[in-house]
């Protein structure tokens, strides 16, 4: 018999279709891995050291002895524009405004063969920095009320270069998904005086037949009612709304947990496309008690079609306690091959 | 500039991203056009006249004079089982229930190479129809709060097998999304006395430039806010909350604008992948007088990336009254040419 699992942060639904589930092995494909069989640098890419000139001014650049280790610039294909803070406008049924906001690509290394799961903690924490830096730049500025920093790895994921990189998009606005999440954790921290999302990690840890990777200050795990195969959260221990109110030292132990947990994917899995994303709060509830930012990182193994689309809802074809056992068990190399 | 967008049915907000916006004519990929070019017949192909037997018996069959015109039956993985009404269990913070349902797929036709683009009125009618039937049946079904019909028409958009179906899912729950949307239909019709569907057709109306086909009892048109690129959403003019409350007449002026629209697609952009959903209101909420049933067009002609995970809101890539205007101006022929 499927079951039908609600996730209490989100509140969302999601049908875990055991009956034609997968097992994990059957998601892998062992002989896709990739990144690292790539050329160090490539001529074209526009991403790769020498090539600085093809992209706008540097708005951020960490050092990294012989250059540049990490690099943010303006998206040349920016999703919004620069201009004055706008107004909301309402023409009879019809609301819109200007697409006023910032749109930035953070390189995350030099090298074009690498990618998170391969690099070193310290690498890891230093283009997290870079996120942090920028996101933090982004709250000053009056127009923004969200920023969403994410990363897509990968055809399938929407990413167009190969080159490791993520973006940062600052919005104007604040999604409606996001307002129903502030609300519905309002309504559980009335009813329970804490946060939902800082339960969750706790009862994750005390059940821990979901658990991927525990940090000191941080842990990842496959959700109880995860919405696709490998689905994983990345959760902050300390309370925070929002990103940038993580501390360097938590920062540092964040990379640690997902640099391993995308390692585990990597060579579990073959290198599969994958987004992660950083589900934080709009700037102006910083201060929540009931919010908690963390990292959603899905790998794109199963396709969305009109169920999903119709209902705003999942199946999952994997249980959630058999991916993490699944990638618990993958024995994650120190030394990545060289090609 | 880009311009963000609100959709106030749904409250969602798109960005419109014009600035890195692709005419019309470069989604096209005329030389794709393929689903006529298949054979009448396919030996393997357990939708096929002929082989009935390779699936469950029919829970419904509209007759054609020498066979089945349509024929229903169980999803042979269904992704929810049969049994008794569940209880929601919480145990910590999980809540879960048996995953109790139904699951049937429609065969469209006995043809093998046709789609709905390539069928008469007629026949769109007919199996217009046989989801309405189906529908109606299971409302009758305690353990179901609400039926999703939907259809996926390619690989990309996660259908597996080629001949023309779509499916028929009633879940035990009312997802999130549709909880929100009653929600803020019902606000509308506090503040309106109105429903906003309503108001929205006939606004498109009066705007024309985004509407594709208008019919005597529908419409067609490419939202204000659409999400993505030739989104199209086909809403009947008479105020319904659910799709079986549609009359006959209504339901043959439907498929006649559903076919000419999808017609449309098939010709203009070269048989796009795409998904199409019946977004009606829950079965309890069945003389809702704010929420109003539609079908939601998707072509599958860009990708959900990191930005849409992370933020529950898309970026559009095409102009809304551009898609429509292309579309408007797309001919339809009337024989389908014979391979």
């Amino acid at each position: 018999m499927p079951e039908l699992r609600q996730n209490m942060a989100t509140r969302e639904w999601v049908i875990i279709a055991t009956e034609r589930a997968r097992r994990p092995e059957e998601f892998a494909e062992v002989s896709r891995v990739r990144t690292h069989t790539r050329p160090q640098r490539v001529e074209k890419c526009p991403f790769c050291p020498g090539n600085e000139h093809m992209t706008p001014a540097a708005t951020l650049a960490i050092e990294d002895g012989e250059g540049w280790g990490v690099r943010v610039f303006n998206n040349l294909y920016s999703a919004l524009g620069d201009g004055p803070v706008s107004e909301r406008v309402m023409e009879g049924l019809h609301r819109h405004m200007s697409g006023v906001g910032r749109h930035e690509v953070v390189v995350e290394s030099p090298r074009h063969n690498t990618t998170t799961a391969l690099m070193s903690v310290q690498e890891v924490a230093r283009f997290l920095r870079a996120f942090q830096v920028r996101t933090e730049e982004a709250s000053r500025d009056e127009r923004v009320l969200l920023t969403i920093c994410f990363k897509n790895h990968g055809a399938a994921a929407g990413a167009s270069l190969e080159h490791p990189h993520g973006q940062i998009l600052c919005l104007p606005v604040v999604p409606l998904q996001l307002r129903s999440r502030a609300h519905d954790a309002m309504t559980y921290f009335d009813e329970h005086g804490s946060c939902v999302f800082c339960d969750m990690w706790r009862q994750e840890i005390a059940d821990g037949v979901r658990v991927v990777v525990e940090g000191k200050h941080s842990v990842s795990f496959v959700p109880f009612a995860a919405f696709s195969p490998f689905h994983i959260w990345i959760v902050p221990k300390r309370h925070a709304a929002l990103f940038v109110q993580t501390r360097p030292d938590e920062l540092e132990d964040i990379a640690s947990v997902l640099r391993t947990t995308l390692a585990k994917l990597y060579w579990g899995l073959g290198d599969p496309d994958y987004n992660w994303m950083i589900r934080a709060a709009p700037n102006h509830h910083g201060t929540s008690r009931s919010y908690h930012w963390y990292l959603s990182v899905v790998p794109r193994v199963s396709k969305m079609a009109g169920f999903e689309l119709g209902a705003g809802m999942f199946i999952n074809s994997a249980l959630p306690e058999q991916s993490a056992r699944f990638l618990r068990e993958v024995q994650v190399p120190d030394v990545v091959p060289s090609t």
